[in-house]
C-alpha cells in the first residue's frame, strides 16, 4: 500500500521523505479536482449541519446534531456509534473500514456543540445560515470566490472541521487515493460547555479510541492568512463571582452610602486579581508555569510577528502584556468575559443593586490545572476576608457575613503541548508541506483551550491541532462565519494528511 | 378669616400657638371622616391616573398625563394652566381659587412622571394598577386594611402624593374647613429624568409661582412607620463611564492577555473612585462639604435609630459607613446603580468584549455641585492617564489613545438644605403635629432628591419635605408600590397643613 502511494505521487515529482520544504502544488490535482467539482453537494451539507441549533444545553436538540451526523458518517460507510455517557451529548464515534493493522491510526477530533449565543446581538438568525460576501456579489456570492462566507453558529467553529474531515474522506475515496494511515473521527457534543463528559467517555470507551495519534481540528489558521500547525492549547477554567448587597435593591439616594454596594464589592475584588496590563496578581499565581523548552523559544521565533496588523484591525492603539501575540499566549491569562449588575435595558434605575457577578475565564499553561488555580483563588478571596459560597446566600448567611462571595466553577481542561521537535511532529509538519509548501505556521501553542489534555492523559499518546476556520470568524461571538476558501483548503490539508502522513512518521 | 379658623378649632380644645406638643387626635374628625367616607372615589382616581405610562421620555404618554392631571385640578375649581417650556413635558400649575392677600402662599410640589421600568423584573404591568395585602385577602383586599398596598409604577414615587394633594383639598372644601394659606400646586413631568427644564420653567414663570414656601412631597415617611418633615435632601447627578476594547469581541482564549479588557480597566477605574466603606477617593471631593451646623447636630440625635431593623430588612451584616443612616445621608455618596459589558443573557462566550460600562450616581451635600463635581471626577480621571471623550470612539481615536473612557454626564442638582431652626420650619413641625402629634420624625435631609435647590435658588424662600409614601415602596425599582394607609394619613396629613400653617407662622 504504501508503494502504491509513491507510486501515486511519484507522479507529481514529490521530493517524499525530503527534509526540505515541497512546492505549495504538491496536492494531487484529483483532489483539488475533486473539491473544485463539488462545492455545490458539499454546501449543501454543511448548511443543513448547521440549521440545527447546537447548544450543548439544549438536550434535545444536540441529539437531533448527533443524529444527522452519525447518519453523514454511516452514509459514506464509516463504522459510525454513538458513545454516551449518562445524559451528556453523545459522542460520536466513525472509523474507516478495512484498518490495515500494519499502518498506524490517527484519531481526528472536532465538536459539534456551538458557544452560547445572544440572538439580539446577531443580524440574523444563528441557525439559518446564509451566504454573504466581504466586497463581491451579495445577491450571488459564488462558492469557489474568497470572499465569499457563510454565516451561523459553528459554520466555524467547529462543523466546518466536521464537514472538511469527512468532505477529505469522499475526496480519498472517489479518487481511489490511499489513506497512509488508518482514520477515526470522534465528534464531541459539549467542548463549549467545558467538555465536562470527554475524560468519562474516553476512559470509557478506551479500547475503541486507541489510536497512535490524535489530531485537534478547531481553531483559526493564523492571522496573515496562512495555515498552521498547533502543538498546544491553553487550558481554561471558568468562575463566576457574585457578590451581595441588599436583599432588594434599594434607592441609591435614601440609602447611598449606608447599604453596601455589591458593584463596588466586586470591581474591588477583581482589580485585586490582575493589572490592566497582563499580570495576574493572584499570589503565586505563576509558581507551576514551567518555563518555555529551547524547542519551543525556537518556534516563537520564527511565528510571523502580526502584532502591527492586528492591532489596526481590532482598533487598538496598545495591547495588554510585554510580547507579541504568540508570546503572550505561552502565559496564562484572566479574562473579564462578562461584568453584570442592576439590569439591563436603557435608563438604569438610580438604585443599589442586590447582586452583580463576573464572569472570568482563566487561560492556563503547563503545569497549571484548573485545580491549582481554583485553590489559588478560594484561598485568595478568603485571606482577603470573604466568605465563600457555592450557591446564593440563604437569609441567615446575609446576616451573619458581610463580604460574602458566591464562586461557581466551569467545567474546563489542563493545557496541553507536544514536544514540537519529536519524530511525530516532523513528520505532521512534512504531511502538511505537501499541501501548503512553506506557507504554513508552526505554533507551540494555540491562545484558545481545547481538550488536548484529556487525550494525552488518557492514551498517552502525542496530540496535534490543525485548524482551519478564518481567524477572522467572529468565533466565540455573534455572527460567527467561515470563509468558505478555509473549508475548501481544509478539506485539500486533511486529504493531504491522510494521503502522506503514514509515509513521514517513520 | 383668621378668627373663623380659630373657632372651628376651638371647638377641639386645640392648644393653638402652643410651643408644646399637641396630642395625635388633635384633627378635625370632619377631615377624617371625609376621607373615610370617600375611599372608593379616590382610589378610582388614583387607579386611572396610575394608568398612564408616565415615562419622561415619552412624549405622547407624558402629554396624556399632564391633560389628565390639568383636567383632575379643574374639575376641582382649581384656576390650572400648562407651563410649557419647548417640548419638555409640560408643569401642571393649579391654584386654589379666592386667595386672600393677607395670607401667606404655600406651593406643594409633586412629580407626575415615574422612573423607568425594565418590565421583565415586573410581576406584572407596570401602568396595570392591582391591590395586593401583605398578610390580608388577596381576593378582596380592603381599602381600609393597613396591609392593603397599590402596585404601579409612581404609586408611591410620586402620583400618590398628587392624589393626597388633591383629595385633602376635596376634604377641606366637603367639610367647610377654611385654608390657612394659600395654596398652590406645581406638578413636574421630568424630575426621574433629573429635572432638565425645572430650572427654565421656574424662571420663565416666575411670576405665577411666586410664594413663600415650597413644600415638596415626594419621598418615603420614615421607616419606623411615623411620618416625617425633611428639611433638605440631597444633590444627585449620573455620569456613565465607558471602557473600550477591540472594537468587536474577541475570542478570550486567543486573545487573552493581548487585547486589552475594557471590564478590567473599567473595574480599576472604578476601584480608585471610592472604597468599599463608604470613602469616596477622588482627591478633594469632600472639600466643598460644609459641617453639619449646631441645629443639624441636635436635629440628628433626636433622629429614630432604626439601622438593626432595616439591616434584618433588607438581609446586611453589616453597612458601608460609621455611622447610622441618617448621619450617613448627611454626606455624599458614590453610588454604582449598574455595571453591564460582556451581553447578557444565560451562558456567557469566552470572549473579551468591546467596552464596558459603569453608571454611576453622586449623592450630594451642602455645599458640593454638580460642575464641581464633574470637574473633579473628569480631572482624576485625566490625571490617571485616561483620555476623556464624550462620544464613542471614531476609528482613529481607538488606534490614538489607548486608555479611552467616555463619560456621558446626566442632569441632576445641587442640594438644598434649610435651616430647621428657622421659624417658618418650626411653625410647619407645629402644624403638622396638630395631625401626628408627637409621632413625627424631624430628619435634617432625605437621602434622596429633590429639586429643592431650584426652588430656593430661584425664589429665595424656604423649602421643605412632606413625604407620605411608606419607605419599603420599591421605589425606583421593579413592584413599586403604596400602602393605602399612607395615602389615608397623607391626605388627612396635607389638609392639617392646610388649615393651620398659617396659624402657627408669624
Amino acid at each position: 500500500m504504501l508503494k502504491k502511494i509513491l507510486i501515486s505521487f511519484a507522479a507529481l515529482a514529490l521530493p517524499l521523505f525530503a527534509q526540505q520544504a515541497t512546492p505549495a502544488s504538491a496536492q494531487p490535482t484529483a483532489i483539488q479536482n475533486y473539491i473544485s467539482q463539488h462545492r455545490p453537494e458539499i454546501m449543501q451539507e454543511f448548511t443543513q449541519f448547521l440549521a440545527i441549533p447546537n447548544l450543548a444545553g439544549d438536550g434535545p436538540n444536540i441529539q437531533r446534531n448527533a443524529n444527522a451526523l452519525a447518519e453523514m458518517c454511516r452514509k459514506r460507510g464509516l463504522k459510525t456509534q454513538l458513545l454516551q455517557v449518562g445524559n451528556a451529548p453523545p459522542a460520536v464515534l466513525a472509523e474507516a473500514p478495512n484498518a490495515d493493522p500494519t499502518k498506524r491510526t490517527v484519531t481526528f477530533y472536532a465538536h459539534y456543540d456551538g458557544q452560547p449565543v445572544n440572538k439580539g446581538d446577531w443580524t440574523q438568525d444563528p441557525w439559518t445560515p446564509v451566504l454573504f460576501s466581504r466586497g463581491g456579489s451579495q445577491t450571488n456570492p459564488a462558492l469557489d470566490d474568497p470572499r465569499t462566507f457563510i454565516m451561523a453558529r459553528s459554520a466555524s467553529d467547529d462543523k466546518a472541521a466536521i464537514i472538511g474531515l469527512l468532505a477529505a474522506f469522499d475526496a480519498m475515496q472517489a479518487t481511489h487515493t490511499p489513506l497512509s494511515v488508518n482514520l477515526k473521527f470522534l465528534f464531541e457534543g459539549e467542548e463549549e460547555a467545558g467538555s465536562p463528559h470527554l475524560a468519562q467517555i474516553l476512559s470509557q470507551f478506551s479500547a475503541l479510541l486507541q489510536s497512535d495519534l490524535w489530531v485537534i481540528c478547531d481553531g483559526p489558521t493564523n492571522q496573515n492568512g496562512q495555515p498552521q500547525l498547533v502543538f498546544g492549547s491553553r487550558g481554561v477554567v471558568t468562575a463566576q463571582i457574585t457578590a451581595f448587597g441588599p436583599n432588594r435593591p434599594l434607592h441609591s439616594g435614601h440609602y447611598g452610602n449606608w447599604a453596601p454596594n455589591p458593584v463596588v464589592e466586586l470591581v474591588h475584588v477583581i482589580s485585586k486579581l490582575r493589572t490592566t496590563g497582563a499580570e495576574i496578581t493572584i499570589p503565586h499565581f505563576y509558581y507551576p508555569v514551567r518555563p518555555l523548552t529551547p524547542s519551543e523559544q525556537a518556534a516563537l521565533k520564527n511565528v510571523p510577528d502580526i502584532d502591527a496588523q492586528l492591532k489596526t484591525e481590532f482598533g487598538l492603539a496598545g495591547t495588554e502584556g510585554q510580547g507579541a501575540l504568540a508570546e503572550q499566549i505561552m502565559k496564562p491569562a484572566l479574562n473579564l468575559d462578562r461584568i453584570e449588575g442592576g439590569g439591563t435595558g436603557p435608563n438604569p434605575a438610580n438604585a443599589i443593586p442586590s447582586s452583580a457577578t463576573a464572569y472570568i475565564d482563566f487561560r492556563l499553561v503547563p503545569n497549571q490545572t484548573p485545580a491549582i488555580v481554583k485553590e489559588q483563588l478560594e484561598s485568595y478571596l478568603r485571606q482577603m476576608g470573604h466568605y465563600l459560597i457555592s450557591k446564593p446566600p440563604t437569609p441567615s448567611e446575609r446576616l451573619q457575613h458581610s463580604r460574602v462571595l458566591q464562586v461557581v466553577w466551569g467545567a474546563g481542561y489542563p493545557p496541553q503541548r507536544t514536544d514540537i521537535g519529536s519524530p511525530v511532529a516532523q513528520a505532521f509538519i512534512q504531511a502538511t508541506k505537501t499541501v501548503t509548501g512553506n506557507e504554513l505556521v508552526l505554533l507551540p501553542t494555540l491562545g484558545g483551550s481545547t481538550p488536548a489534555f484529556e487525550f494525552e492523559q488518557q492514551f498517552k499518546k502525542p496530540v496535534i491541532g490543525l485548524p482551519i476556520a478564518n481567524y477572522d470568524n467572529n468565533q466565540h461571538a455573534a455572527n460567527e462565519n467561515l470563509r468558505l476558501k478555509n473549508l475548501w483548503d481544509g478539506i485539500a490539508l486533511f486529504a493531504g494528511i491522510y494521503g502522506t502522513l503514514g509515509n513521514y512518521w517513520k
